[in-house]
């Protein structure tokens, strides 16, 4: 199925509205993006749903001009109400069938996938990327699960039938590992919001994760 | 605009699942609607989401065969899912205008309104009732706004350009003063959910509504 925006998972941004409150959700995406950002996620689940709301229109209106994919965590209804590119659901979350059903073709769902049993169960024809994780241990996510380590993430990369992006206490030191697990691309929070400089964080972690994945 | 569904505000069940957790959602909805509640809602803003779509499906089984509008609270995208009747917003919620849009149709929204200003905003071509309230304090919604009491219920009602259903704390003595200023219905949670005997507590706040509508 053809989507409707390139996804390119190297460089995934989780914006996190308590990092980012000195400059906010859209400045920090539009520095990342700039720095070289290829996804950006909005995640607030602190925020009641009007301010989500708003803040997805602010994110589309940011991230149009660079063709970078805004996707959504959890809220399929934000994600159609802003016409966003897509969903990420956990596994308490909608069904990912179900989120594709409702927001149509050509949009984007990624999917959080933690260990083999969750893996098994991701449907190539509905799930365009799975998210996985937490390689290491968060502050982020404090409903998070055990980390299972870059060995983890090894382990299930060899049973990945979809792109994957590894997510959870990621910093630029773990890169080359994360290439080499097999992963495409890198999630980060911290490492970008709520640093001094958003922009030279995503620039020097773009630039790790193409030198290593390019010497593959 | 047609309703899909004929809109009886008269005894409105907001479910609980803390309240609900001896017998469950659905039950308590069955029992409920048994003794002459009008129209249920899914409200559990602690549950994830998975756990939201789950009961949904399941309460739309339960009072299809009894023509009983099922209303989810907040969530558009579940209301989509399981092909509910409509979604009850709240001001923080997606506004109405954009929950109508993605229901579409036929379909039923209501909008929470505790003061003169949020009324005065109400589209009647776009919210099909309002719940007004707090009427009294209320310990199921721990975040709710000052109780306006049946005075200020009244006063609302003089503005009020939709069908109106009062909430909070609202229990049998108190009807008889609901009908009084105006109200269509009363929403209740603790009145019903949590009883010993949920379908004679119905029984006994309708026929209280329809005793005191009636000669009104």
């Amino acid at each position: 199925m053809k989507l409707n925006k390139v996804l390119d998972l190297s460089l995934y941004l989780v914006l996190d509205p308590i990092l980012t409150e000195k400059i906010g959700m859209a400045e920090t995406a539009r520095l990342a993006v700039e720095g070289g950002a290829t996804v950006v996620q909005l995640r607030a689940p602190q925020w009641k749903k009007r301010a989500r709301y708003e803040c997805a229109l602010e994110l589309k209106k940011v991230l149009e001009p660079y063709h970078i994919p805004l996707i959504i965590d959890d809220d399929v209804d934000v994600a159609l109400a802003c016409d966003a590119d897509g969903v990420h659901v956990g596994q308490q979350d909608l069904p990912a069938h179900v989120a594709g059903q409702l927001l149509g073709q050509g949009k984007i769902i990624g999917l959080s996938v933690n260990n083999a049993d969750q893996m098994k169960s991701v449907d190539p024809s509905i799930v365009n990327y799975v998210g996985v994780g937490p390689i290491f241990a968060t502050s982020t996510k404090p409903d998070a699960q055990a980390p299972i380590g870059v060995n983890g993430l090894e382990q299930l990369m060899r049973i990945c039938p979809v792109p994957a992006v590894a997510i959870g206490g990621i910093k630029s030191e773990h890169i080359e590992h994360i290439v080499k697990a097999g992963a495409q691309g890198v999630a980060v929070v911290s490492a970008i919001c709520g640093q001094d400089q958003p922009k030279e964080c995503a620039r020097n972690l773009y630039s790790l994760w193409k030198l290593h994945s390019e010497s593959k």
